[in-house]
């Protein structure tokens, strides 16, 4: 099976609460551009991520709101902020690192909520039973080129209106020098 | 095989003409700490690396002197400089990426040099003998753990005083979540 990858950079996903917060009770997000998977989108505001060694600037927000605020980091920004992010399930929250999101004058204080994001597909259910695999189901995706690699542990994520796509973070994508919008193939069921 | 991982952060390796035009007539490699390839050692000293897009301080100097100024990045280096270096082996440099070094008023302008190091082992002769690989040979290692991999295209490089060692990127290494001295597995020729 031949999947189309998207690279995720660092962003945030937000909650309603914690948006007022940091850009104003009247604020709301705005959009920027679609992603690829339908109704995500990414917004024009950014945050700034904060911890006690370092910061990065410019973080995206992707829309829509989330029930709880979700911070998605590579490994590679880990050692820049000098935290140590779990490796997780998008949702799959406690537990996991904190860190403070600033916007301008506000600084909000979150004591779980980075991760660095497990490789994922996402799969419709029609994909999902026309092509044979199940949510939550691991595989492996074969990378080709002068960095070749085959990457292990991908979850199958199944959910009706999902397109059809590999997910990796940027350090996944730098090491293989993959491209958003590139050809991966699934190689092996687990 | 099982092999101990070193993972490279990026570094510059230098002639003795171009550091005496950075650092002085009279300077010399400063000793810092052994490397784990007999007679390699990190210095003291440091340059930076600059392009039109962005620049990168503190990058470390590698000794011995070489014939020809090499400095090797990674994937997620090149985006910050905004180049595009090639996989390359060490000391293959025709045509690499041009790149200027610095040092406090001093500006060296390389018109090649600037690689992104194909993986690699380093394999003594005698071991190359006793395990069956040949030089230049390109085989696959497995790296498990959480965000687990296969890294494919990875050169056997034999030399009489080499230490048996595979040597990656950061990129490789924080897309597999490796920390220098892992090891990893050879698990296939190629």
């Amino acid at each position: 099976m031949k999947v189309k990858i998207g690279v995720s950079v660092r962003h945030v996903h937000i909650c309603e609460k914690d948006f007022k917060y940091l850009f104003g009770e009247d604020a709301t997000l705005t959009f920027k551009c679609d992603l690829s998977q339908k109704g995500d989108f990414s917004c024009e505001q950014t945050v700034t991520l904060k911890t006690d060694k370092n910061e990065i600037n410019n973080v995206r927000i992707l829309g829509p709101f989330r029930d709880k605020t979700q911070v998605e980091i590579s490994k590679t920004d880990s050692y820049i902020l000098g935290i140590n992010p779990p490796i997780r399930d998008s949702g799959d929250l406690d537990g996991s690192e904190k860190i403070t999101l600033c916007h301008k004058d506000k600084y909000l204080n979150l004591n779980e909520g980075c991760i660095i994001a497990n490789r994922h597909i996402h799969m419709s259910e029609r994909d999902s039973f026309k092509l044979g695999y199940y949510n939550n189901q691991k595989v492996k995706v074969k990378i080709k080129g002068e960095k070749s690699a085959i990457l292990e542990n991908v979850s199958i994520k199944v959910k009706d209106n999902y397109s059809l796509e590999l997910h990796i973070d940027t350090d996944d994508a730098n090491a293989t020098l993959v491209n958003n919008g590139d050809i991966c193939e699934v190689i092996e069921n687990e």
